[in-house]
């Protein structure tokens, strides 16, 4: 594809995302549903190139810069994780082994914090994301999803972190747990809202309120379908009791989509937080721009970065 | 089988347990792995008899007396809970429809609560069990398990009770999700007891800490066995905190398997608690055996209780 000077990738544990870019315009875009479980150290090559062949000016060392999983333990090449602070788009990428001569890889580092151990690997580019547009941002940056994230930013800068596993753990209570027969499609905003308080003033009491739901769906079956407003409530209820030295006092933007962030958001505010929603389209495709003019760029293209330059 | 009065009958979630009578006396005994889930109600007659079949006297009706889900809304014949206060030998069986002649079925009641809401259905009979050797305890029964109970008794009756998901929860979370990949058989007790003060001190940071779990097994690989007794702490720890209105102030004793009463005793034992292991073995046979003397036998050797008589 002619133009194209550089691709950026986002790996993330079941997809890959790649676009073909020309300076900060995309030319072409990819995407491919690839669980990280099923890949070995070898497969990351030819996975990629099943997406970005095309993609790929012919004759030339394109350089393609990654974020996410592929730099984790079983992944492309294991990247370690940079430290706290740090200034997501200034991470320098590690050059993967390829055998393809149009390619010259870069995989960027995940953050980690010692105390508390955390550790995150993909988010943190979607912060250099979130920090062009809001560069000056002091506050807490809440990422929700499967393990949401709390980012603490100042000056640029990612000073400490926490994930939660409240999406996991969802899942798992609906899919596999006793509360799983009492569900059904029905949303109730006000027993949410609730149920937020309830765990978030009472947090002690969640190991004993979530077969309640269950039993009070056998004792009185118009409850049945009240039990995913609750079930989320006591969920993220928990989840702002625990992370609340993160956010409390400090503005708090969320960032994820659109209904997990209207449901964070709306429980942060109930609980008096200064809380603003921002759009995720793209985030990671800014963040990956923002840290290959950064940095990628200079290391993809370094002499010595191209041993098997055509 | 000559000799035999009655059957005991304890039908769980997953199990069949039945046992061939004359007054306390076990003449036989046999049990089954059956899933509840794959039985329709015309099915627990056929599963009864496939166990019970041998051990009843011919041309006579037997009494069985039946405690557990065989009394569910999905069971053989659906009977209402029991309110509190109760006193679980006390307890009326309902009769079930059956085919055979040789058999007079009746279904024991759960045990429900409505504030908060909460059911049993099976470890009531255990608790009539423990009455029979301990029917001057007033304090708390732990029932550690899957669906852990928290049950008051005074002067033979059970006052009130609370059910945790705490057994379900450390499964869900060692077979489904990303702590998966960091367990081993690797167990310390020093590490189980920290965990258990952690959540019970500060239950509210339950939600933020699973996650660091794995981040620690992963940023420190030597920590990766040290997971599995901080998990059972933490999770132990924050159902002690949740139940601390049922437990604190008064003699508690755990009953259930060795391997968790000695979990439970000990986070119970550091906490403060005044508290006694008791042996589980036949508990719930004891109370079949306690409810048949008290009701069960009047109601199943009525003579309108036996229409199907020879």
């Amino acid at each position: 594809m002619a133009g194209v000077h550089w691709l950026a990738a986002d790996w993330g544990p079941a997809s890959l995302r790649v676009w073909a870019m020309t300076g900060h315009e995309v030319q072409a875009e990819g995407a491919a549903d690839l669980s990280m479980e099923h890949l070995g150290p070898a497969d990351f090559e030819p996975a990629l190139l099943a997406l970005a062949d095309s993609m790929l000016p012919p004759g030339e060392v394109t350089p393609v810069l990654v974020c996410g999983v592929a730099g984790a333990r079983r992944g492309w090449i294991e990247v370690p994780y940079a430290r706290l602070p740090c200034r997501p788009s200034a991470r320098r990428p590690v050059r993967a082994p390829s055998t393809d001569p149009r390619l010259s890889v870069g995989i960027l580092p995940g953050l980690c914090q010692t105390d508390p151990p955390d550790v995150m690997r993909g988010e943190e580019t979607r912060v250099a994301g979130f920090l062009t547009i809001r560069p000056d941002f002091d506050g807490t940056l809440c990422l929700p999803g499967t393990h949401p994230k709390w980012v603490r930013l100042c000056d640029g800068r990612v000073l400490a972190f926490r994930t939660a596993i409240t999406g996991e753990l969802y899942r798992l209570l609906v899919r596999g747990s006793i509360l799983r027969r009492a569900f059904d499609d029905i949303w109730n905003d006000r027993l949410f809202q609730a149920a937020v308080d309830e765990a978030f003033c009472h947090p002690e009491r969640i190991a004993g309120t979530l077969f309640s739901l269950r039993a009070g769906a056998l004792l009185d079956p118009p409850t049945t379908g009240q039990i995913r407003g609750r079930l989320s409530g006591l969920l993220i209820g928990s989840e702002l009791a625990a992370m609340r030295d993160m956010w409390q006092g400090r503005p708090v933007a969320v960032m994820g989509c659109e209904r997990l962030s209207h449901l964070y958001a709306t429980a942060l505010d109930e609980q008096g937080a200064e809380v603003e929603t921002i759009a995720h389209d793209r985030m990671t495709l800014a963040g990956l721009i923002a840290t290959f003019e950064q940095t990628g760029a200079a290391v993809l293209t370094a002499p010595d970065a191209q041993p098997s330059m055509l």
